[in-house]
C-alpha cells in the first residue's frame, strides 16, 4: 500500500520544487486534500495563467506582465543602473526607495552549478550599455563568492568599456550584534570606515 | 514596483501551505516559471484531478480511488485495527510489515488547535467496533502529548466497551546514541526492559 495514484504523481512533482521534501510535500498534498475544491480551482488556474501572463522584460529581464516592465517604462527613473542576480533582489532593492534601473542577470556565475557568463544576461548587458547611458552602474550581485566572482567577472568589462561602476558596501548588517558577525565582515566594515 | 499580479497572486496561495513562508514561496514561483510549459500544466491538472479522484475511505478513512480502499478491501488482512493520527502514520506502518487493517483519525485531540474529539474520527471508529470485530485495537498515535491525550482518550472508550487494546512500545529509537535520547525515552525504555 502507498498513497493513491494521483497523490504520489503530485508529491512527485512537489518533491522537485526548491526546499521541499518528501515529509514536506506530503504535508502539502495533505492541506490541498483539506481545501475546498473552488481553493484548489483557483491555484490550478493561478499556474496556468503565471506562464501565460508574466514575461521577462525585454530590456532588464524583471519579471512583467509587459514587454517592457513598469520600471524600464518609467520615464522619471534615474540614469543609474543596478545589476542584480535575482529579480526578489530587484524587489527588496526597490524597497529601499532606489530610483534607478535595473538589470537582472539571472543567477550568478558558478562553475559548481555550470552557470558559466553565457548562461547568464551578460552579454545582454554589454549590449544594452552600448546602446543606452547611465551615470553609473551599481554592481549588487550577494556577497558570497560566486556573486562576488560575477561582479569581479563583469567589473573587468565595464573597465575595458570605460564605464563608472561600483560595488554594494560590505559591512555590518543593521541591527546585528558585533559578536556574531563573521571576521571578515568585521574586516570589511573596519577597512570601509566612516569618518564621523 | 513589485511582483507581477499573478505572481502575487501564487506567492500568497503558496504561504498559506505547511512550511511554505515568503521567501521559499518566492523561490518556488521562480522555479515555476522556469519550468516547460506543459510540466506546468500537468502540474494543475494534477491538481484538479486530486480533489475528483481522490477520496477518504469509507471505512477507515485512509486515502482513496475507491469508496473503500485496497487495505480495507484485502479480505486476507488480519482482524488487528491500528488506530493512527493521519494517513502518513498508515503508510510508514504499512512498510514495517503489519498486517492488520487501520482506522485514520484525522488528527488528535489539541485544545490549543481547537480540535476536540468530535472533530476525528472517532464517533465513527466506536460505530465500527460495534460492527466489526477485532482481536485487538493498537492505539499508535504520536508519541507527543495530543497523541498522547488521544490515545487516552480513546482507551477509556475502548475499556468500557471490554475491547482488547494496546499502545505502541515506548523506548529508544534504532541506531540512537543513548548520550542524545531524553529522559523520559530513557526512563520508558527502562520501565519497558526485555529480559534476554
Amino acid at each position: 500500500m502507498s498513497y493513491p495514484r494521483k497523490v504520489e504523481e503530485l508529491i512527485e512533482k512537489l518533491v522537485k520544487f526548491p526546499g521541499i521534501g518528501p515529509k514536506s510535500a506530503e504535508r502539502i498534498v495533505s492541506y490541498i486534500l483539506g481545501e475546498e475544491e473552488a481553493s484548489v480551482r483557483s491555484l490550478a488556474e493561478n499556474l496556468l495563467s503565471l506562464k501565460k501572463e508574466v514575461c521577462l522584460c525585454e530590456r532588464c529581464f524583471n519579471l512583467s506582465d509587459n514587454p517592457i516592465c513598469n520600471i524600464c517604462a518609467d520615464e522619471k527613473r534615474e540614469k543609474i543602473l543596478c545589476v542584480v542576480e535575482e529579480v526578489k533582489d530587484l524587489i527588496l532593492i526597490e524597497k529601499t526607495g532606489f530610483k534607478g534601473v535595473y538589470h537582472v542577470l539571472g543567477g550568478r556565475i558558478s562553475p559548481l552549478e555550470k552557470i558559466s557568463p553565457p548562461n547568464l544576461k551578460i552579454t545582454q548587458l554589454i549590449e544594452r550599455l552600448k546602446k543606452e547611458s547611465f551615470t553609473e552602474v551599481i554592481l549588487a550581485t550577494n556577497p558570497t563568492p560566486e556573486g562576488e566572482n560575477t561582479s569581479v567577472y563583469i567589473s573587468d568589462i565595464l573597465k575595458s568599456m570605460g564605464i563608472k561602476h561600483s560595488r554594494l558596501a560590505y559591512g555590518l548588517p543593521v541591527g546585528a550584534e558585533i559578536e556574531y558577525v563573521g571576521v571578515q565582515t568585521l574586516k570589511k566594515s573596519i577597512e570601509g570606515r566612516k569618518t564621523l
